[in-house]
Formats: structure tokens, C-alpha cells, sequence
């Protein structure tokens, strides 16, 4: 029996407890032997709670129990969550998270640590929630060079471009009832700015690409500056917009990775990805374009690929996963203004398609025409 | 530097060779050493293949090698393939197969088999091609009891029923233009009767539920009866027709598994999975629906995915990978028949959707009806 903690408390945290208390005969089948909880760790007063036994509030508790072979942690954020992370892993202990900010900001360096350690860091669930993601990149496409990822990372932004588009409702209408409904938070920022997607696809593009993308390396824009009239001008030419996030593989070997809403065309895959779903797919040299779909977010599809992950640490406490990814920087990044491409153009009197160009000469017409925004084409 | 052997240089196994040439640097990466092909076994004459110099014709040759520690077997079929795969097994060599047919027939045996040996037979090529579909299910999905498999696992098929929407042809001519474009074979009852699509619902069935499913416990229906006028109909209430492969746990927990045309609701995902591509939906206890898509068949994805276990196997020469089942049979098995839905239903002068009924309440009322088909709706 493998004995392991779970680091904050909320709905992810919750959300793993479950499952392995569900699905404990499933789990214990699949990883060989059964896998007990035996520490929860939050600053909370969970006494009330079903699992009040487990509660600790001390992280030193966790990190000086050598029971303990994998810790969960689902705090969030690139703080605590870092400290805690990084003591882990010196402490000997695999780690498992759903944390896409401490991945995207310090996986390089995470990584690394577990190496020299010998044990895991494994994080499917900080991209796609439950879609199998992480693992189907480096082990199922192994064998591939990857040219490009591309995809919807992020739901509470698709719902609202789902309803805008059903609806003909106006953003902040979108953003009200994706708040009513708990897929948007209070401060929405990080969804509609971008920020959720552009860590994820740094994930996915250091995973893809073997060295580290970080998220200031970038560009990013979200969904406020789309109105319901841009999504029927799309409808008009058998396009609808979708905020992706894409990494792509340039000719000298280096890597532009941007945030934007795109027109896709219906036909796509991509563009039948609705509501708070996400799809992504990725394009390599042997397999062509394959994708990935599911629920990208919620308490049980997150916890699914959190415990999936457990199990992987509990089959490999001895034969370390070799996921692992090099240094980045600047000299390993491309400037994705230089992408060619269509773009949908708006000003206050008019919308239109131009030619194929990059950002870099589609910037002085925009000026020219005084445009509102822009946005690419894809095909 | 680990050596491996090819069994049989097909399509599928040239495929392999030369995504191992080609991306070697990639492959080593990923497999954490050099991979080196040292033999091809096949029994014609490959004196002007860039590979003569590996081509062997006795199998004992590879057998009796010890350095060569997994073999790739893409001979196909359940004869020779089978004596071969086992001898390699009991020889202490692991074994990768895109062979649905043997593992469909024989799965159970041949992985007992590499457990008792302390090897591996990995098979991710033998469904969906190159779509990352075995690993995600038995390593992703870990955490989840499954409760339905449903896929568009034939690409033959597939085109031909798109082609049949798309130019209103009948069933004869769509199969003509397959034959012609390589998609389909001379002989190709296997596709169009759905014995393929069967043999690939046997292999995930298994996985995912634990005991295996074998091909003569599932009911097959093909593509032979689906006419232009169906199609049409179909298209009237926004649904397209789609072959697919059904594995779905009933309440006593028995497995029914079918194969057989269904009219999809065109907003489904499954629904846009067009042309020679193959999807496939898993529905999870805590992840909800997700869905994997990309090409079915092809020489270079189907070798994408061989390639993939083979790092995999090479990763594993000591710690095996869990992948197994039990053995199954008629105690295991329910009867699809007894499984309820709408019914779309075709007479000599009429068509139409029946309520909601199993197979067993409706099968009086088709010969009542005359009726010349009938398939089942999907939501």
C-alpha cells in the first residue's frame, strides 16, 4: 500500500479525495496495489469535513513522513504551492499537480529537481483538465517530430464565445452568465485576458518542443475585444471565432507560441469544440494532425488526470517517467508577429478579409485604416 | 543501444523502418538510447530494399538472438503471426503488433504469456492507426470506471459513407472510388462488413472493462444495407449516418459490444469526423466524455504508434508496463440486443424513426413492417 498526501483543499483537492475513495477498487487494479490518503493539508479548518482524520496544517508533518511517497498538490498559484513543491521533491517524495501557472512558470527547474531526486513530477491535469494530454505527447507521440500544437485551452472563454455566437449577446452579458454559472470567476481576468491559455500552451509547447517556453515569451490577447458582430460577420463566410493557443515550429528550429481569437472554419474539428470544452490538436511528422477533446476544467475530469497520475508515480516509485524538457530563452523563442497569414479586419465603419501577411506588414495598414482589431484566419 | 527485428515488410512495417530512420534522433531522445534495427524478417526477396543487408528468412534467426530484445510483428492475420509473437515472448523479447486480428483472437493468451516472461506486448497501432487511443485508456483513464466505448473505427468506411453524403452515389460506386484511391482493398469484405471495426471494439472492449471481449460475442453489421435514400433521410433530421463499434457496461455488470450502422445527431462530434479519419468516444465515472481523433490507417501513423511502443518497450526492458486482462467468455457478455433506442427503419414505400424500443421488442414489428433495414438513432 502506497500512502499519499493531498496539499490544499479546495474543489480539485476535494475532487481527488473522491475519486480515490470511489474508485478505490479501479485505482488499486490499475496501480497494482492499493493507494491510501493519509494527510490533507490546508489552512482551513476542515472539521467538518468527511476526511477531518487526515487534516494537517503543517507542511513539515508531510515532508518529514517518509510514508509518504506521493504528494498532490493542488494548491495553485507560484507561491506556497513553489515552496512546497520544490521541498517535495528534495524530501524524495513524486509530486502530481494540477497547477498549469507552476508548471508554465518553473516546470524547467521542477523537473530537473525530480531527476536529481529519482522520483516524478507529473502534471496532466494543468492542461485540458481530464483530456489525456501530457502522456499522449511524450509517450503516444514519441516518435513524432512535432510541428505544431493548436488549441482551445481554455472553457470558460469558449462558453462565452458559444453563447455570444447562440445568443447574440454582447461580451460582458457572456462573461455575467458564465459568472452565474461558476465557470468564470469573480475576477475573470486570467480567463479573458488569455493568461489560463497562454501558460497551457507553454506547458504543451515545452512538452512539444524540448526546452522551456515561458509565458512572458508569449503574446497574448484574450476575447473583450470581440463583439457579436465579429462572430456574424465570421458566420457569414462559414467561420466562427475561437480564442487558441498555438506553438509552432519554425524553419530554424525555433518556436513562436501566441494567444489570439482566430476565425476558424466550421468544417474543423476545432471549430465543433463548444461550450466549456476544450480541444487540441497537434500535428506530427508521421501521424498528421490528431486531437485530443473533453471537458477541459470541473472537480471530477480534473481529479480524473490528477489520480491517473498517482497511479503512474505508484507504478514508477523505482523506474523514474522520463519527462523532462531543457532550458528556453530567448534565443530559443520566434516572434510570431513574423507568421503569415488572412486576417479579419474591423474598423468603425467597416469589416473585412485582407491578403495573406504577417503581423509585421499588416501593422502600418492597421494604422492607416485606423482599425478596431484584428484577427487571424485558419484553416 | 537496444536492437529489434521487424516481422514482416508490408506497408505498415516498412512504415517503421523508416520513421526509425528518419527520426532516430527524436526516438533516441525519448527512449533515453539509440534504437537499431537488426533484422527484417519477410519471406520475399528484399535484395533492393535499402534494408537487404537486415533481411532475414528463418525466424529462428531473431529467436535465437539474444541481443535483440523487442520485436515488431506486422505480418498481420492469426497464423503464422501467432506462432511467431509467442515464440518471441517465451524467447524473453518483447513484442509490438498494429495486428488487430491476433490481438482481438488471442489478446488474453499472448499477454499472460508476456507477464509470465516479464515482457511486454504493447499494441497501440492495432486501433485507431496512429491515434493515441490503448495507452490514454489504460494509463490516462486509470482512474475512471469506464461505461461505454463508441468509435468510428473503420476508415474505409468512413470515406465511403462520406462520399455517399457528399455526392449522393450509391453504396457500389462509393466503394469503386475507395478501391481506386487505395483506401479499400481487392477483397474488401473485412471493411464494408465490419469485421475490422469488430475486431477494434474486441481490443478497446477488453481494455477498458477488464476481461476480454471475444469477436464471435459480437454482433456485426456493416455498411452494405445504407443507401443514398438513407443518408437523405437522415440529413432531413440532422443526422448523418456513421459506422460504429459499441462496447457499453450494463447494470450487472456484462459488457455488450456491437458493431452496426447508427444515424448521429450532426452536432456531435462523432458526427464530423469525415473521410478516412477514425474518433472515438471513452466515457469515464469522473471524466465525463472525451473523444480522440485523427487518421485511422496510413503507413506513417500506423508506424508512428508502433514506433511509440517500441520506446516504450525499450523504457521497460526491466519494469513491465501494466497492461493485461482477464479471460472472458459468455458469463461476461450481455446481449445488445436487449439495449434500447430510437429506431430508424426503411419498408419497400416508407421510412421512418420508431419510439424507443430494444432489438428484441422491435424485430416482430420489422416483420410486421417488411422492412428492408433498420438502425439505431445515437444522441
Amino acid at each position: 500500500m502506497t500512502k499519499i498526501a493531498i496539499l490544499g483543499f479546495g474543489i480539485v483537492g476535494t475532487g481527488v479525495a473522491e475519486v480515490l475513495t470511489e474508485n478505490a477498487k479501479k485505482i488499486a487494479l490499475s496501480a497494482a496495489e492499493a493507494i491510501a490518503l493519509k494527510y490533507i493539508l490546508d489552512i482551513r479548518d476542515l472539521s467538518d469535513s468527511p476526511f477531518a482524520d487526515k487534516c494537517v496544517t503543517d507542511f513539515s508533518v508531510i515532508e518529514q513522513d517518509p510514508e509518504v511517497r506521493v504528494v498532490v498538490e493542488t494548491i495553485g498559484g507560484a507561491g506556497v504551492a513553489y515552496d512546497f513543491t520544490k521541498r517535495a521533491l528534495l524530501a524524495g517524495k513524486s509530486v502530481v499537480t494540477s497547477n498549469k501557472e507552476l508548471v508554465a512558470m518553473h516546470g524547467y527547474e521542477l523537473l530537473a529537481i525530480a531527476k536529481a531526486q529519482n522520483v516524478n513530477y507529473l502534471f496532466e491535469a494543468s492542461v485540458g483538465g481530464g483530456i489525456p494530454i501530457i502522456r499522449p505527447i511524450s509517450q503516444c507521440l514519441a516518435a513524432n517530430e512535432i510541428s505544431e500544437i493548436c488549441g482551445i485551452l481554455n472553457g470558460t472563454t469558449n462558453y462565452m464565445l458559444t453563447e455570444m455566437a447562440a445568443k447574440g449577446v454582447p461580451f460582458a452579458e457572456a462573461l455575467k452568465d458564465a459568472q452565474a454559472l461558476g465557470y468564470a470567476e469573480a475576477d475573470p481576468t486570467a480567463d479573458i485576458e488569455g493568461d489560463d491559455a497562454c501558460r497551457k500552451i507553454c506547458i504543451l509547447g515545452s512538452l512539444s518542443f524540448g526546452r522551456h517556453i515561458y509565458p512572458d515569451e508569449v503574446p497574448t490577447e484574450g476575447i473583450t475585444k470581440v463583439t457579436p458582430e465579429d462572430i456574424c460577420y465570421a458566420k457569414g463566410i462559414n467561420r466562427k471565432i475561437k480564442l487558441l493557443g498555438r506553438a509552432i515550429r519554425t524553419e530554424d528550429g525555433k518556436v513562436a507560441a501566441y494567444v489570439a481569437p482566430h476565425l476558424v472554419n466550421t468544417d474543423s474539428l476545432l471549430a465543433n469544440v463548444e461550450g466549456v470544452h476544450n480541444g487540441i490538436t497537434v500535428r506530427g511528422n508521421a501521424i498528421g494532425d490528431v486531437m485530443f477533446y473533453g471537458p477541459g476544467a470541473g472537480k471530477l475530469p480534473t481529479a480524473s488526470a490528477v489520480v491517473a497520475d498517482v497511479i503512474d508515480c505508484v507504478k514508477h516509485l523505482k523506474a523514474r517517467k522520463y519527462i523532462a524538457w531543457e532550458q528556453g530563452g530567448p534565443a530559443f523563442s520566434a516572434d510570431p508577429k513574423t507568421l503569415v497569414s488572412q486576417w479579419y479586419v474591423r474598423t468603425s465603419t467597416d469589416a473585412f478579409i485582407t491578403e495573406s501577411m504577417s503581423a509585421i506588414d499588416l501593422a502600418p495598414k492597421l494604422e492607416e485604416w485606423n482599425a478596431e482589431c484584428a484577427f487571424r484566419l485558419l484553416d
